[in-house]
């Protein structure tokens, strides 16, 4: 993995940056979808390539339990499997048996976990989730960690991060020459654990870096905080990701502050729900002001949805339950992420980043939309 | 709307012809995927045709209740509405009504019936099926029947074809200029009442002749011998379409006694459940021998799942009810069906029916699929 930074930059800016991978490149600031079960919930992956999709994320947790590492690795590796051929970026596995699993307890070497499908047990520590790593294939792994809850106590968070460093080193340790390995930042919401969290995985020399634990519940302007000194603390010369966050709002913040990559399920999840990203802000297609409404969705995109269907089709294929509507809505709204960081790279490239903030902030503060999406990845 | 049948047959034969309509040309026989709420459920109307649906059907009925005909008049008609362009067939409720509505009663003007969503009473007659598939635009329309339950007495489904004849009249006397019109036989198991019945439709003229009434728990024999006999009366110089039925051996069947259209919804229905078709009859992809298998579902097949995806995936998508399964499978087992009606017109066109038939009976007697498809269209 290579990665280059194309605009130099002082703090306090955006990056624009490329990761080079031997399955494609990655323009960065990159949005990538969320994948959970091998599929990116009601798409086909040649949809995703089609709407501009360079990376999607996938799931250690999930696919141990569903269909199981035998039946991938007798498929030949994630890609293989389900037919994706652009670069995968997996997750370890800690924020789901953190968000999602039972009765878990953890131990020095892993977590043990029931199964949130069938309540069977399991363990996952960083040895095996670099084992299922790696037999999916991933062209970018990240470290096994412990997500530290929130609100936590400093002691809790210190002994979590020390646990999170010490499954860090144990994967640095395991790495493999042909997969990238990102480190995960630590440390709930004390900023001298985060930065002491940073240090120390600095020390490990990984691929890249991500700040974890965020997205949990914490008030914004806690994950604001942590954003703004993370983005002045991290190394430039590296990619830096932001887990699970996806808002719009956020991502402006995050970007302006210096982060490159983020994952959320907030537009495909969204969508199967209705709620639908325009150029205007959100709106949710079930209203009843669409019955009769035959103008596309947001007549400024460019989807295959609004290039072919109207707001009053798209009105009764929901409520009538259709599957072409959480297609359609999917396309929609993962189209307009994709596009939205797009014109993002270029106002970048461009010198505009202020102007573009300002303006996507003031659409997504307008729409009244009060929707909470948690931080819960029951899948994407 | 033109027919050219382009094989002279003798009674006994299979017939090949074109049904010429103003937004394309139909292979006949054909098969016609079905489209109950504006769409083929799971399948954009692009996809429709990639993989080579010349005509799609849908229903008078539900689109009557959802999303209303205000909404589809408002919209230009239902191929705009659904972004579809080729031809479309819509049916007369009268099936839908006797199948899945509650509480009717009929009256000589029409059907009273509650919804089946949410218990409201509405009306449907001759004026109202016509005035309804008039705003749809459809290509071709049906007259509104009364579906002859079975088992009816003789006296029942006299009066109950006298009705339907009576309701043909008007819809006939209803008939738009630039919309085709097709009878439907009724006439129950009586083969008098269906000779009868096929007389007076012929003495209104349709553009086509359809075979109504069968597959809704009557024995194999009954169907099969009706089909015969009506096979040998009907006129040799329309369309003859045999609604409702559409498994193989079936259709193997009524082609051989002289049928062009069909339509039914075991391929979509039953990709939904799981149930594929394939070159060597239907199979379960859930099946634990599928775990690990990466062969595609289908060595023969051409179609975008068979080129892309391994048994072993398709079965992961199916256990965990991914919306992708019902996608693929549906490609798939609408493309089989496709793809088996264009063989077996090359096979009429070279005169090698006969063949064509042995071979399809024994793949589809020898599956050993005891899955029981009903005749009620509880969406397709």
């Amino acid at each position: 993995m290579k990665f280059e930074l194309l605009k130099k930059t002082s703090f306090n800016s955006p990056r624009l940056s490329k990761l080079i991978l031997d399955r494609g490149v990655i323009n960065c600031p990159v949005f990538m979808p969320v994948g959970t079960n091998a599929t990116v919930k009601a798409l086909s992956p040649h949809e995703l390539k089609e709407i501009g999709a360079e990376i999607i994320l996938s799931n250690t947790y999930h696919l141990y339990l569903r269909p199981g590492m035998d039946v991938i690795e007798k498929a030949g590796g994630l890609h293989r499997f389900m037919s994706w051929e652009g670069p995968l970026l997996t997750d370890s596995g800690g924020f789901q048996v953190y968000s999602l699993a039972r009765l878990r307890e953890i131990t020095e070497d892993g977590v043990w976990f029931r199964s949130h499908i069938d309540g069977s047990l399991h363990f996952l520590g960083p040895q095996e989730a670099m084992n299922i790593q790696s037999i999916l294939g991933s062209d970018i792994a990240m470290v096994f960690d412990e997500c530290t809850p929130y609100p936590s106590t400093y002691e809790y968070a210190r002994n979590s991060m020390n646990l999170t460093l010490k499954w860090a080193k144990k994967c640095r340790d395991l790495k493999k020459e042909n997969q990238a390995l990102f480190g995960i930042v630590q440390g709930g919401i004390y900023k001298d654990l985060r930065i002491e969290c940073l240090e120390r995985l600095l020390e490990m020399d990984f691929d890249g870096y991500a700040v974890g634990g965020l997205s949990v519940n914490e008030p914004k302007e806690i994950m604001y905080e942590i954003i703004e000194y993370l983005g002045e603390a991290m190394p430039k010369d590296k990619p830096r990701y932001l887990m699970g966050v996806g808002e719009i709002l956020d991502v402006l913040y995050a970007v302006e502050k210096g982060f490159d990559m983020f994952d959320c399920v907030m537009p495909t999840r969204n969508a199967r729900n209705g709620t639908l990203f325009t150029s205007q802000g959100r709106l949710s297609i079930k209203r009843a002001e669409f019955k009769y409404d035959n103008s596309p969705l947001d007549p400024e995109c460019e989807c295959y949805t609004c290039r072919n269907f109207s707001r009053s089709y798209l009105r009764h294929l929901f409520l009538t339950k259709e599957i072409l509507s959480m297609r359609l809505n999917t396309i929609h709204n993962l189209y307009f992420y994709l596009d939205f960081f797009r014109k993002m790279r270029k106002a970048i490239e461009e010198g505009k980043f202020g102007e573009f903030k300002r303006h996507w902030s003031n659409v997504f503060e307008a729409d009244q939309f009060t929707e909470v999406t948690d931080g819960a990845d029951k899948g994407d």
